[in-house]
């Protein structure tokens, strides 16, 4: 991909707020902070990302890579985000959740959710560098089964035409984070109802291995990863 | 909220497939009949909304709820996209997605993931109506927590006036789904890559009370609730 490995500075940093990534509400949420930004991006693997067609928002679900500063989405060349992308590039909003905690309250007013997400605004552009196209294929199997790529069938020169990899490099960023108990109303607090949080957890089942006749593959050491 | 108990026609019909909720490729994924489509929603209370501000995409987490054929979404009457929407209405696109597993091909290029995911486009509205708005607040709650809503301390007329409710009627709206192992190359069939599927599961820990003095309340009934 040729990345060169995070300087201190990218490491430890700050992205710079802007209008559109600082939030009109709950502002001690936001966090902007490289090493909260990385820590978020790094726990997932599935996007939701954003563009316009035909002026109304569009929203999808998909796989992604975060390599240094910039993020990989790919996607088959017939997609409609990816071809408008091989243009002059897509505004486009890429957000990465995950849901820790709901929050239970005295009052309905309060419940909440403790969460930690990260929302990237800019502009993705088509990689066509074949290699930096490589590195990124290997990177969005990684991102969700760290050491897997390097055990499969890496994709042939038909497989590498079919698909089309965008990056969006991390510039307007931030994170937004809630932890902890429920906020309450000073005269709510000796209510009756139950309060505190339930927490919401993302784990791996027992792998299930295909079926496939004459085969007994030893579970690889990398599975299962690490429960996030 | 006064909606009427669903049909056998809402239960039981297909919402109209249009250009935007076609999907341009794996159309097998593609499925367009309420009963998948309300399943897919009703086990979810979080999803992802995108709007347009400025022509550049948006895309937000935040709490949803189904009633019937509508969706709801709440925040505070501050908050960017629910301003907008008091006016002509929103351009929004909201989008569920729940992950069953990953998918893991002999071939880097036929990892998959394994998901069950809603698209829904159209224009979100401001409630303004008192009843609406308040049995979509309880609704949110019991989303996420069903049964939670007639537990609490409800809102008062302060907390109903920071609160803004959005409806998005269910009209254009598409599911997609993948289950299943992985596709192979008939040569990759042999190769000596573990392949399979790795489910991953969400479910609830430990409920966490909050530490109040002298409170010692049993934990309702309803929680916590069934895993999902």
């Amino acid at each position: 991909m040729p990345t060169a490995p995070e300087s201190s500075a990218e490491q430890f940093g700050t992205y710079p707020a802007t209008g559109r990534s600082t939030p009109t509400r709950a502002k001690e949420r936001a966090a902007y902070d490289r090493a909260t930004v990385h820590a978020i991006l790094d726990q997932g693997y599935l996007c939701h990302l954003g563009y316009v067609r035909d002026g109304a928002p569009v929203v999808l679900p998909t796989l992604y890579a975060r390599s240094g500063e910039r993020l990989y989405v790919h996607g088959s060349t017939g997609s409609r985000p990816l071809r408008e992308a091989s243009g002059g590039g897509l505004p486009v909003c890429l957000t990465v959740t995950h849901v820790d905690g709901l929050v239970l309250a005295k009052s309905a007013f309060h419940h909440s959710v403790n969460y930690r997400s990260v929302v990237v605004h800019g502009t993705a552009f088509d990689v066509t560098d074949p290699g930096e196209r490589a590195a990124a294929l290997d990177a969005i199997v990684d991102q969700a089964v760290p050491g897997r790529s390097a055990d499969t069938r890496r994709p042939n020169a038909k497989e590498l035409a079919a698909t089309a990899v965008i990056r969006l490099d991390l510039r307007e960023v931030s994170a937004k984070l809630r932890t902890g108990g429920p906020n309450e109303e000073p005269e709510d607090v000796t209510l009756p109802y139950w309060s505190g949080v339930l927490p919401v957890v993302t784990s791996y089942g027992v792998p299930e291995p295909a079926e496939l006749p004459g085969q007994d593959i030893a579970l690889p050491d990398y599975l299962p990863p690490v429960p996030r």
